[in-house]
Formats: structure tokens, sequence, C-alpha cells
């Protein structure tokens, strides 16, 4: 047995497993409480040591994890998926940037890649997505294509919101969650350029159209593959009764056909009988 | 017949649940004339009379089922949740605390405890949630992460909004339900910071994605249900034609065995002649 | 043939209720004219001219329809539909009530009721109602008390919101529909009551799923009819088949039956010759 | 070979297809860096080159595909589409209307023309459209109608939001789709007309519950013809099998056939050894 090997069994144990998993949920709960001034003020240096402790639990487990498996190891997004949540908590500190202390407590979302119930979950929805590939790539295209020309049309006028293309795509995403499109975008947009309407109106219509076909796809695909298998099951359970069915009556065919063979045979005789 | 005998048949004697029934009804009326100035102006005390006796008798009725099914009460979680409703109406009233005033209107949801066709339908909805598990579950933990997240980073400079950890799930909470969150929070938030988009552009899609997916996971469950009931039918439908069709081919089949043994005895016979 | 018989006979007449359809469309198209302060100032007095002489005609059409169906009119909910629509138009006008004028516009819903693909769209939408009766009686329970619970609790520092139950209601449906429930109500409520979001957050929580289930129960309604029938269709071609394919083997155990007869008769024959 | 099939045969060739993909994904790039003031000011001369080329190069392959196909031409609704947006690009410029600027890019919506899967997506989801023509048409009488009553209500106090038919039809699709429709619009409305909830509550609920059985509708026609297709399966294998069940059968009732005529004959043969 390779170190390699009884390092992959060790990581494998069902008591690592689970303490890690104890241990993602304490992190969870100490980055929370380490939001509370008051925790903070009483036990900051508390927090900030096992803060590090778990960084250093958690960058261990993962160097034990690729030396054990190799290059296998990047074979499972969800191992690459640790790999990447825990490295945010490498990012230096120092700085005082609160956008990068903010992401090392990405590393809490490690829960739903360690219980298996919410690996699944996260896969069904993942699972969901090839299916809508061409209606998202399709309402991209309209917005890059709607994005340019709010930039050229209105952007002069309108720096805030479609000053650039990065503004307009914004301030696209969202009038299509329809929240303050009209009141706060649309009419101030109208009272320089009139005939706006007839911009954003088929946005609107066109992007909601577009997301209610591609819920209705989802729905429908989803329905299908439900209905697949009750159809195959529905097969099988009628398969089994014609076959059981045509059975019992073949079975009096045959018995038919020995009496008649029996019969034969002593219409043989008879006819011997008759010879004899 | 013990006493407990006798208070049980007398709690589920129909008069007595009609009654109950018509009290809660009266009782919702009143509990809305009460919110009328013109109305407590004028009848005020009498409105206070009622609402005592009515929930003075409610709290009788509630003492006697309790008397009369023992624990066996708290197997039915409409019985909790109606000594639950009831119970806020025993809360004391004199600090003048409006809340607490107003949570003893609550007894009036007893309208959906003891309507039948209601209390079919508030289980339908609770039936629906066992199903929901797991994603809810998925939507808290990236809640709770969002959330944290969100303290940390702009927890500081917008108080109101992400000053605290509760504050941050409010806030969130209301960025998913699309209410002003662009215009009302991550502009305001996008002066500041000027990459705050890809905080929540991403929450707002991660978590529609999967309020999608529970609608649609609980869409096909009811869906399928009715399906397979019907499949079932379909079935049942063709195992009896099936079965029948078979039947007369087969006593088709019996006949001729019938036919046939007739004319063995005959060859038999024959045999014997031709012997004899 | 009485005069009644002949009444009938003429609001029958394709030639009569395509006239009432042009002149409904007509109608429509003047009163939208009616909207244009330029074309009141050149027309006003035309329009106005029209408009009676339509209304005239209306009312004379309704009558006439009155007097042949007698109280078979009101047996029809479109005709009593015609009849309130058009009796808007009678209402005084003089005191220039603009609510009133209005109202007398409501006369070109006729349109649905005249054009029969409407009047099936209309329909299709009212027989869904019945399905969602139970949902809507509990929905209109909830709402009840919380309008009643709100006035209570945040009717006396809100009162533009919530002073009246009716007030109180309609800031619930507009806090259902999600528009501005927290930016513009719940927030401010919240800096006096700093509790109210634990009973508007799962108020909305509680309306947001009772409306999805409503909306599911009503889907599911919808498909299983199309299921339904799918199978239904189904399983008749499937009798067919499975009938003609056992009638092929019955007709074949027939035949073997004649055979077998007249084996027998041969035998018979054989038997006679042996005897005689 | 003539001039027109030639034309034909080339600009069906492959890689002459390919490049005009290329040309339009590389203007498509183009016309978003035209957006950036920086890119603009070092190569905007460059950038107005590319775009006349591009410009220059589609009017090319569009004159030639008239050319090739002649009328035949406008028979795809895709070569319409082609021809539209690139038309717009040949709109003059130099009055610095923006609008017209914009209407430019359209050109870049090519992309969904060209590609094929992108062609798919936006013909299912035209196709979706016939199935809900009943509906848009109710839809649209009940915005007119609402349209004309609220801008003969209310236009006169609310000049802004219904002054007139436009506007009304405007404001009417914004509390459509619930933006700002209560707060923004219905409140302050109500502060002249105290009533007005009557008219915009009933409008929301109408409107509301016409798209969701639009929804519905698109729905269950997608569905259904899953289901149709699955069940079509279904009854060919369930064909298949009871026909292979029923053949076996039959088999064995000819080989009887056999069998007893064999034995016929061979009565036959007894019945002339008898005689003989």
């Amino acid at each position: 047995m390779t170190l390699r090997d009884r390092a992959r069994e060790f990581v494998e144990r069902p008591w690592v497993t689970n303490t890690i998993l104890g241990i993602i949920i304490f992190n969870a709960i100490t980055l929370g409480l380490g939001t509370s001034a008051a925790v903070r003020a009483h036990a900051g240096g508390l927090l900030d040591v096992i803060d590090t402790t778990v960084l250093a639990i958690f960058v261990l487990e993962l160097a034990l994890k690729l030396f054990a498996y190799g290059l296998r190891f990047f074979s499972s997004a969800w191992n690459i998926f640790d790999l990447v949540v825990v490295s945010f908590g490498l990012l230096p500190d120092s700085q005082g940037l609160s956008a990068l202390r903010g992401l090392r407590v990405v590393r809490a979302l490690r829960l739903l890649s360690v219980i298996p119930q919410m690996r699944a979950v996260v896969q069904a929805l993942l699972d969901a997505l090839p299916g809508m590939g061409a209606v998202i790539v399709m309402i991209s295209i309209v917005f890059y294509v709607f994005g340019v020309m709010a930039t050229m049309m209105y952007g002069a006028a309108f720096d805030e919101w479609f000053g650039t293309l990065g503004r307009s795509l914004y301030s696209l995403f969202q009038i299509m969650t329809l929240e303050s499109w009209s009141m706060g975008i649309v009419r101030p947009v109208m009272e320089e350029f009139p005939f706006a309407w007839s911009f954003f109106v088929p946005f609107i219509v066109i992007t909601a159209f577009s997301v209610l076909n591609l819920f209705i796809g989802l729905l429908v695909n989803t329905m299908q593959s439900a209905v697949e298998a009750e159809a195959e099951a529905e097969f099988e359970k009628l398969r089994d009764l014609v076959r059981s069915e045509t059975d019992v009556v073949d079975a009096h065919v045959r018995e038919l056909h020995e009496e008649i063979k029996a019969l034969r045979t002593e219409i043989a005789e008879l006819k011997g009988q008759g010879n004899g």
C-alpha cells in the first residue's frame, strides 16, 4: 500500500468527512457571529484564531486530497469549487478591503458541496442548464444588440444609465426584472426622447416572452422524463399482462396439440389394426 | 359512560361545532367592525363585552376538548393551532401595546381550521412543503452566506440596509422579490462599491433560478400523481379488455378440446369395434 | 307567427347581428377619437350625435331582444352583460362627473360579448374560476384577518396606509403584488415598529405560496383534461388493435372447429362402415 | 447554367455563408467597441471604415440573393428580416439623430437569422404565437377600452399619465407589469378620485389572470405535443407486442390445423381401407 493509497483511504474515512462537515458548519456559525459588533468586541481575537485554524485545516485537507488523487482531483467539479472558495481565504487581508474580507465567507458555501442532498439539488439545477443553452444565447444576443443601441442612442443624455455598454447592460437587466423600469428609467428618458417607449416596450415584451419560453421548455423537459418513466412502467405491466394471457391460450392450444397427437397415434394403431 | 366520554360526545355534536363556527364568523365580523372609529365610538363597550364573551367561550371549548381527549388533543395540529391563536387573546392588554391587540385578531384564522373545505386547502398547501425541503434548505444556505458577506462588505457604509446580519437578510429578501432592488439598493451601493453588481446580480439570478426550480418540482410532482392515476385507470381498462378478448378465444379453444375429446372417445369406440 | 316570433327571427338574422357588430366597432373607434382634444375641437358635435344615435340603436336592440325572448333573455349572462354596459350610457351626464362619462365607454366591451371567438376566450377564463374557489376563499380569509390586524396595529401611526380596514386591504393587495412593499411601506413602518417585518414577510410568503398553488391547480386541471383525452384516444386505438388481432386467432380456431366437425362426421361414417 | 443559377450556387456555398457569419460577428464586436469613448477617440476613423465596408458587403450579398432567387427571395421571412435590418444602415446619418445611429446596430441581430440554432429558437418562439392569438386580441380590447376610459376620467387631472390615449395605454402597460402601480400612479390618483382603486385593481386582476391563462394555454399546448408523441411511441411498442404474441398463438393454431389435416388424410385412408 503506497502512501497515496493511504492518504486516499484516510480522506475517505467517514469520521474524517464528518469532522470536515462539522468544521464547515462550525465555521459558518463563527463567520456569522463575526458580523455582530458586540461579539467582535468581546471575542474578536478568538474568532480570528478560529478562522485561521479552520482555514489551515481546509488547506491541509485539500492538499491531502490533491496528493491522494493527483490530477484526478480536478475531474470533480466539486473539488475545483472547494479549491476556489477556500483559496479566497488566502487572499491578503491587510489593506482592509472589505470586499476581500467578504469573499472569505464564500467558503461557507462548502455546505452545498459537502452535504450529499445539497449536492443533488445543485446538480439538478445545473442539469437543467444545457437544455436552456440556445435560448440563453439568444437572450444574450438580444441583450448585447439592445445594449449597444441604448448606449448609442441614450448614452450621451443619460450617462448614469446608458453611458457605457456595461451600464446599459446593467440597466437593461434591471428593466428586464421590471424594477422601476417605467417611473425610474423610461419616463425620464421619454421626456428627452418621446419615442423611447418604442425601444423599451418591445425589449420588455421580447425578454419576458423569451424567459417564459425558457421556463416552459424547462418544465416540459422535466415533465416529459416523468411521463416517459410512467409510460415505460405502464408498458411493462401491459407486456406482462398480454404475455401471461396469451400464454394461457397458447398452453391450451398446446394441450390440444398433445391431444391430437395422441389421437393420431390411436388412428395409426387403428390403421395398423385394419391392416393387421 | 364516563364523564370524559360524555364530554367528547358533547364537543362532537353537530350543533355544538356549528355554534362554534357561527361564533367564529360572528367574532370575525365584530373584530372587523372594531377597526372603524365610528363604530368604536358608538358601540365600543358592546364590542369589548362581545370580545370577552367570545374569548371565554373559546377557552371553555378548548378546556372541554383538552379534558375530553387528554393528551390525544395534541395529536392534531389543528387543535394546537386553535390553542395558540386563542391563547393570544389572553395576553395582557393593559400596556396599550397595539401589536398585542393586533395579535388577538389572529383568532379569526380559526375560520381556516374549523371549515372542512378550508382545512383541505391548507392541508394541500402544507402537503406540498416536504417535496420542497431540499431546495428550501439550499436557498437558506445561499441566503445565509450572502447575508454574512453583504454585512461584512457593505455593512459599514450602508448601516440601514446591511448593518447587521438580520438587516442584510431582510434586504436580500427584498432584493429576491425584485422590489426596488436596483434603484433603491444596488445603484446607491454601486456609487460606493462600483463592483457591487457582481455580488447582487448573481444573487438575483441564483435565487430566481432556484425558486423557479422549486416551482417546477412542485408542479411536476402534482402532475405526476395525476398522470399516474390516469395511467392506472387506463391500465385497468386495458387489462379488462385483454382478458375478455383472450377469454373468448380461450373458450373457443376449450370447446375444441371438448370436441376432440369426444372424437377420441369415438375413435376408442371404433378401435374397440375393430378389436371386437 | 306571433309578433314575438317575428321579433326573434329579426334579431337573429345574420345581417342584423353583423350590423350591430359593425356599429359596436364603429362606436369603439369614435369613443377613442373622442379622447383627442383636437378631434373634439373640430368634430365634437358630430361625435356627440354619433354617440347618442349609437346608444339609441343599442337600447332599441336590447328592447327588441327583451320583447322577443321575454324572461329567457336573462338566462344568458351575455345578455345581462350587454344590458348593464349599455345602461351605463343612460346615466345622467350633466353634472360633468368624469367618472360617469368614463363608464359610458364600458359599452365598447360589447366587442367581447358579440364576437364568438372572444366569447369563447372569456368563457374559458370564467370556466377556470370554480376550480379556484376554495383557494380564493382561503386567500380572502387571510386578507381579511391580516387587514384587521394591520389596521389595529399600524392604523394609528400610518393612517394613509392602514387607517381603515379598506385602506389596509388595498395596501395588502399592493404588498401582495410586491409593488414598493419594502422601500415604500414596510421599511417606513419598521422605523416605528421594528418587528413589523415579522408581520409582512410571512404575509408575502403565504400569499405568494397560495397564488402559486392556485396557478398549479389551474394548470394541472387543464393538463389533466388534455391527458385524459389523449389516454382515451390511445385506449380506443389499442382496443381496436387487440380486437382485430384476437379476431384473427379466433377465426382460425373456428376454422379448426369446422375441420374437426368434418372429421367427426367422417369418423361417424367410418363407425357406421365398421358397424355396417 | 444561367447567371442566376451561378449566383444561387455561389451564395449557397459553405465558405460564403461562413464568411458572412464571420463578418456579422466581427461587425457586432466593432459596433460594441464603437460605444467606448476611448476606442472612438483612438480608432474612430477605422471603425467608420469597417462599418461602411461591412454595410457594402451586406448590401452586395442581399443584392446577389435578390438576383439569384428573384421574387422567391421574399418567400422567406428571414430574408425580409435581413433586408429590413440592413437597410436601416442606409438611412442618412448626417443630421446627428442618435436614434438613427442606434437603429444601424439592429443589423447585429442578423446573428439570430444566420446561425441555424438561433433560427430554430426564434422559430419556436414565433410558432407559439398563433395559439395565443385569441387571448392577445381579448387583452388588446380590454386595454383599448380601459385606455379610453382612463383618458376620459383621469386625463384632465393627470395629463402626464392619462392625457392622451397613447399615454393611457403606456401607463396601463406599466400598471400591468406591476411597476410602481400603486405608490407611483394609483395612490396619487386616489387622492383626487377616491374610488380610482375600483378601476385599477380590477384591471390588474383581469390582465394578470388573462396573462396567466395565456401562459397556461401555451404550456398545455407544448406539453400535449410531447405527451402525444410519447403515447404514439407507446402505442407502437404495444402494437408490436400484441401482434407478436398473437402471432405465436396463431402459428400454433395453424400447426394444429396442419396436424388435423394430416389426421383427416389418415382417416380418409382408413376409410378407404375399410371400404377396400
